[in-house]
């Protein structure tokens, strides 16, 4: 079986990677390009206040490198503290490029890069009813995580560890309880480290998984984007197929329980 | 970068997959054949106590269904509870298909089927002095595996969890200090249960994974062959690509220490 | 050295023990008194609206088995999912007995008993207007609890896991950069099953520790008690006496990286 | 409920401390009395090759600071390479004081300190042979732990980790079918960091731990010893007592399956 027959369906868009990339980090363009296109990923996340695309017209552009006409352009409100900021980045953002599949990030601090939830429920609000299509990046709050669907987000995106942390999926039961209610996809932003880890979240049942750093400062980028793919593939099948029950003995005739991990 | 450059070598045969599977435990042989084929596997582990590939000549064979020209056959000792018996299990192969690469397993009881070293360590002793090339099943233990490696075994397979289990690597820290420590390969055998375990092990340095019941047991056995065979791939890329460091914050300029898991 | 010169201060009182226990789910008000005293805890928390404390006059009083001249008694708000309920609940709380240090939880809902954090801070503002000394119930979200600390709450009570769950720590890393950025008592609250639980939460650097289930539904909840004390009292001195480094092998000059658990 | 009521019994002899520590790293021997003293341990591990016991009649004697009418003295083969060595060994310790239980451990490697099972055996073997009670450090292999059982040794030590790491426990799966099958004392031995380590191995429902680093090692070694008292505590209480159920939710009816960790 292909992925073709497995869609992953946001916003009513239908795309076949559920592996979404950032674009930071990179020693150049090119390189992004190259680790990009590896990577499979068919949204690629960009943030408005750091990459030029657009606002700076005489300077390098990364659409130039990244075609709209294949790439799903996601734009995103990295380094933004408050909702105001947020929302005017977005509106920026639509300005710039028409775009309204927006990923909505506000900040609690400089230092841990965790959200803020009350300035993101504030900015998802105003976003929403102004027409955008939210992806919210969130904790691993299973309240928070209903609160954004009932809000209207187009896709709820808990984290799995620090923004850049690399340390993976800490906290598995949140997930699975998300998991469990949630009738939007869930995607898994940030921490994430490298490819058992995305592997993980994708057997965990998760919907897709958005990852940056994990990437960009692999030793080599390029190969780590392939090995992404291959582990989101790897985890996806895995969950679709349905492992097998853990046991304590290979021998037991009943096997121990398979809603640990 | 395709598998072609990165061949894991056996008793001095190249292979492009890192995958060996077995064959027990499938609805029939023509679900065998499929999920060996989705696996991408060019090792295959046969129980020769269990399996007919020829000692019945009358009956169904495994090998009208894998064929020896395009799998390695691996004859294995699955069964075999004392070092005579594997020795002996070990001749048979050889009389049989000519089979001198072999898995060797001496397990110290039924129930938990785990091996036992002082009985394995026989056994390799005589079938080396036999002329066999012997991949060894073992504990997780470095001075065993090392002990195994100066024996002159083709390859040192530690379990991850006890065989048939599913629980997945165990104990990263002593596969590590048997990484560090070794110059034959080093394959996890018995205990996967998921993708994601296979990627672990890969990222660790492991050279490969053995598994059986993981695919078998699976709800679609055939997908699952293809997310082990992904989950394979994406481990050893992650490996070769080498990880981004560990962080506690994404902003921290300086990395926690990479050496934990 | 005793616990004597190593006091909790919470709202300006000194305790001497770092564990908290509730009064739930116990066989009968014998056995919760029982267990009470074999834990040690100097507060017990009370779920006003499930627990007779004066409100029904001519009932069994709780406050008969546990001397409130004796124990800080610690009114919650269990039960209740709006920051209204609550409020009225701590008010009620106290009218019967004078407490105004209370223990604030508003649920997201009843299935996993999840805080809902926007209603928590709605609740925790009103209350602390209103005098009230608040003890916050709160997922392990580091933005959250250091604005509850702004807020002005007495405490700062980040779950472990699910209330009644017995999980133990699920995020290790939430609670220790939680613990970095707070000027208030940080107490891990629900979700802990064992005495090693505690242990390793007062290790993390955590001051306290509350929870009713572990013990009340213990095979032996006396017994039990006095686990969790101990748990209490090992962890925080571990803590207190800083523990080794790890490192990879028991000869190596240098160790691993302290900072993981 | 006091300790005197559950009584670990090696050899014969009953002991009321579960907590067997090491002598070893200490700043001096004062310290080591305190250190010792303060973990409640009757049983001290002496290492005969580096630790004088009488073999230099003119230098400081440790059982001048550990008075052997109080302590069970255990002296151990801390050093031995070789099955040989270790025998000697133990030859010399008998004739210094009369010990006849020794604790067994010929090493492997220099650099990791895992135990060479091969060595251990003949050793023990010959030992046992000879009339020592032999307790047995070993690797956490449930077949060579059963192994030392039959062959006769007082009781079995299976690590945690290697020797000095202080990782804590890696393998508890190991541990729960060694405890499922022995018949003779076990006790976690090597690789503890800290007091919630202890308290896990004895939740697991192991008969004891022996530790040296950990106290050794703190920053303050005498109120660790405290610590580590308290641990073997705690975590014995809560074995005995028998831990609640794990719960994906607070308010399942049914719980979840209490046979993981």
């Amino acid at each position: 079986m292909t992925q073709s027959s497995d869609p992953l369906i946001i916003a009513g868009r239908e795309f076949y990677s559920r592996l979404l990339v950032g674009t930071g980090k990179y020693a150049d363009l090119e390189q992004t390009r190259a680790a990009v296109e590896a990577s499979g990923a068919e949204i690629v996340t960009v943030a408005v206040r750091r990459t030029n695309i657009g606002q700076q017209a005489d300077e390098a552009n990364l659409l130039d490198y990244l075609d709209p006409a294949r790439y799903t352009i996601l734009p995103n409100t990295a380094g933004c503290f408050t909702a105001e900021d947020a929302v005017r980045t977005c509106r920026l953002a639509r300005e710039l490029g028409g775009w309204d599949l927006v990923k909505l990030e506000v900040l609690g601090d400089e230092k841990t890069l965790y959200p803020d939830l009350w300035e993101t429920a504030k900015a998802a609000e105003t976003l929403i009813a102004e027409g955008f299509q939210v992806m919210v990046y969130t904790m691993d709050d299973p309240i928070a995580c209903k609160r954004f669907e009932e809000m209207g987000c187009a896709a709820v995106m808990p984290l799995a560890a620090p923004i850049g942390s690399g340390l993976g999926i800490q906290n598995r039961y949140n997930l699975r309880i998300i998991l469990e209610q949630a009738n939007v996809p869930i995607l898994v932003d940030a921490g994430v480290g490298t490819a058992s880890d995305v592997a993980v979240a994708l057997e965990l049942g998760c919907d897709g998984v958005l990852l940056n750093t994990a990437i960009a400062e692999a030793g080599d980028p390029v190969r780590m984007a392939t090995a992404m793919r291959q582990g989101v593939e790897a985890g996806r099948n895995a969950y679709l197929a349905g492992r097998m029950s853990k046991r304590l003995y290979g021998s037991a005739s009943s096997p121990l329980d398979g809603t640990f991990f």
